[in-house]
């Protein structure tokens, strides 16, 4: 399984097979001679925030749509992206992979070449952490060969996604600066793509010449908004966690004796466990969203699945399958609160040992009712964006523990009659995150790839590249871009009657809509 | 997810697709025509244990093998069975569902009607369960049309591997009685089978007419010896699992700084962590057989990771993964000889709560040390063959806690000098138990139904049904037969010098060969 960048590897015959499909494009990124036409100017969604949002972007906020188009016959060649000056780019992994993201790098290498063959296509090794240093690797279509396809990010590799605190941004900067690249592509998710955004910004403001242009990957598809419509990955993510789930459903009907509770991996938002509970049929989902709005709490939520699991015993049933989002922790009112202290005892340099002697008497008490190997889990410290490390908490395990309890409690009571309850947890997301792409998500990434050529070829700054229509069949695909400031929200807490304050705007995470079709 | 038995249910496209597979049959079992043939008595291998299991099993050891071939222009009809009355045949799913089961009862129905449109097959209802409460579903084309091919045991269900009680035998023959059959096919793994001979013995002693057939069916592939090649179910299982360990390598190659330790489900032997290792070329495989062959301790194991882990990190390589077949707790001796102890006192009736404080010194001692989760695992009662519930036992936790405090220890000595070591755990066995059989398991299964048929025409008592030359296109598959109790062998411990135990005869699973082709 080592490979050292760059060097061509050995493939399985599935993986060789995978590298001959070539995706198409879409008839308006044919040939060399597309057509950018510019739309409106894009405005946040939240009009409320977007004088916030304006005032900390002012050079890259407020930019117009972007759409290409193919070259029409009675087009003034004006209009025409004519000219195809070599170009100098530079790409750059950033956070958890997401299986395609090797095809934005693959579609975005034939873009650049077909337009001048002079052009250059340069990759940082090791995510952020190599393009603080420096560290390239030239893109050639010998170093892609053997990744076309192919899930995983070890083309590159990666590190985490940041670029944030000024040192970042202006190591970014010099990285650019030195290698005189004309762009930076930046491949993530919502944090990356905030990110791209105020680079963007210190890039103009600095008057460095990289334009940055980020590209919509995560498997979590909680980058959606009035301009994306799904991230790369996502696809693939729920159709092999939806294989599994369905082979548990079929594994749990065949023994009679097991509920399986299986957390999904996909951050805070509950999109993976929705898609994933349309394609397979579990007998419950738990969803973020709806524990939020409801406000319920881990007795509400345990209530609910002991109601399910008696209702079941009634009809003879004594087996099931429960799906949990592994953000459901933060969605949980109380427990939401309690991570809220300790993050916050990390934050004023709490060691982890002291944090719960120093929390308040309520959050307290929730900690020590809690089993222990929660207690270590809510203690690591947070990821980057400030959120809990979701992927190391085993909600499921709590779940399982407290309806076994309350299962035992009422079987003695007398008012369950079905067999002994018996949960066996599973956790589902690094076994879906390397797999090989979908078809979809080949296409989707080789297709954003393209269209980063053609924002940077135009000159954009701070923009993202979007494919929409995406439900039709690939040639009725519409390619543009749009400004990343304008995908921004703004978050206000209200801290007593008179004071509110207000976040920094930032490309939020989409939570799943439920007013939404997909929830009904 | 939910279906009654034998109620046609709703099936996915894809299911769909998978019912219109029709399997082939090999030339010899072709027509209405197959002819049998006995070869040599069937000796058990084992000559020390021979007379001990022909003691045990004076009525259905010592039998010949049977072939079956196809009728030869010359051979006189006496040695072709030309007559075909009607039978009755009573089939079940014993122990853990494998993938490819309900082939053999397609398999079986199919003959069973092409020889005689009034036979009957008799499925029984939630597994062994079914068998002593006479809980019964005819097996006809319609309740298998949506089975075909499909994976899990639900058309009937399952429920534990055992009808080895007096009570549990006298119960099956008290079925088979009713229901007048002819034959009872029983699907499992090795000790299903051992019960298979049991059962077998004991109708024979009691001038029951029913006949009973073995059918090797385990996820397991540790029913494999002179006579059996490999099992239902162990192909589908490997390949799925290989994908799944694919996919994470490619994702610690893809974040650079996880160890993945995943225990793959399989029981004691390591035959599919093997199979596995082969297919997906993980950094490191810990066979329970080498290391009870090298009598290695737990720390031993550990030191021979971490030395990997620094060895690897001085290539600069911070990740990895590494497989832990799930038998391997009981490999390691100090820990068999802790479960042994354990197991005792089970036996006792002692309570799980003070199990502990009746543990020996040396044995408390090692208990103390281990951390508490994988305590509360090593104390659950033992499953039905006596060993340790290993699905539950989280040996990769155990090693991947050993495995970071030592290397922890070995950067603060600075012997080590590679990143802090990060390991992230994982089961692989329930994801992959429920999955759609593959190609070979379907042909596999459907071909040992019909072979069960022409044993029970044959009117063979204590059979299996066996397919060999299964490396080879399916043309060219041998169909046969042979006595179970010529499978057996016969444990033997030394208890003192002048004292020896003997087991009882048994079908005991196969370890992987330390000297064989796939170990090398």
């Amino acid at each position: 399984m080592d490979s050292d960048y760059g060097v061509p590897r050995e493939l399985s015959e599935v993986q060789q097979n995978r590298t001959l499909y070539q995706p198409e494009l879409p008839p308006c990124l044919q040939g060399t001679t597309v057509r950018v036409e510019y739309g409106d100017v894009a405005i946040a969604a939240d009009p409320a925030g977007a004088h916030v949002i304006s005032h900390a972007y002012p050079h890259t906020y407020g930019q117009p749509l972007a759409h290409f188009l193919r070259k029409a016959a009675n087009v003034p060649d004006a209009k025409v992206i004519s000219e195809h000056p070599a170009v100098r780019v530079g790409i750059v992994f950033c956070g958890r992979q997401s299986p395609g993201g090797h095809n934005v790098i693959w579609g975005l290498h034939e873009a650049i070449k077909a337009h001048n063959v002079n052009s250059k296509l340069i990759g940082f090794l090791g995510g952020t952490d190599g393009l603080l240093a420096q560290k390239t690797l030239e893109i050639t279509n010998e170093v892609l060969s053997s990744y076309k396809n192919q899930g995983g990010y070890d083309m590159l590799g990666r590190t985490k996604d940041q670029i944030r605190t000024t040192e970042q941004v202006n190591g970014a900067m010099a990285t650019c600066q030195a290698l005189k690249l004309d762009a930076l592509v930046i491949i993530g998710g919502v944090t990356s793509n905030t990110d791209a955004a105020q680079l963007a910004e210190t890039f103009a403001e600095a008057k460095c010449a990289t334009k940055v242009v980020g590209v919509p990957v995560t498997l979590n598809g909680d980058l959606k908004n009035q301009f994306v419509e799904t991230t790369v990955g996502f696809d693939t993510i729920c159709k092999v966690n939806s294989q599994l789930i369905s082979n548990m459903c079929t594994d749990a009907l065949s023994a009679e004796k097991y509920y399986y509770f299986i957390r999904m991996m996909g951050r805070k938002a509950s999109h993976v466990a929705l898609e994933c509970a349309l394609q397979s049929h579990p007998n419950m989902v738990i969803l973020g969203e709806e524990v939020a709005a409801s406000k319920l709490t881990i007795f509400d939520i345990t209530k609910q699945i002991c109601d399910a699991v008696q209702a079941r015993a009634e009809k003879d049933k004594n087996h099931g399958v429960i799906l949990i989002p592994e953000g459901l922790v933060e969605s949980i009112p109380e427990l939401y609160a309690l991570l809220q202290e300790i993050n916050g005892l990390h934050g004023k340099g709490v060691s982890v040992e002291n944090i719960s002697s120093q929390l308040s008497p309520w959050a307290s008490a929730l900690f020590e009712f809690l089993p222990q190997f929660i207690r270590q889990q809510l203690l690591l410290r947070p990821e980057s964006d400030d959120s809990a490390q979701l992927s190391q908490i085993e909600t499921e395990k709590l779940l399982a523990q407290l309806v076994e309890t309350e299962m035992n409690k009422r079987l003695k009571e007398g008012t369950y009659k079905g067999k002994k309850f018996n949960a066996i947890c599973h956790f589902f997301g690094y076994q879906a995150r390397g797999a090989m792409p979908s078809k979809f998500d080949c296409d989707y990434a080789y297709v954003l790839g393209h269209v980063c050529y053609h924002i940077l070829a135009a000159g954009l700054n701070g923009y993202m590249a979007t494919v929409t229509n995406l439900k039709s069949p690939l040639n009725k695909w519409r390619c543009g871009a749009a400004p990343i400031s304008s995908m921004m929200t703004v978050k206000r807490w209200s801290r007593g009657p008179a004071t509110t304050q207000i976040g920094k705007p930032a490309v939020h995470m989409a939570s799943v809509d439920l007013r939404g079709k997909a929830y009904e």
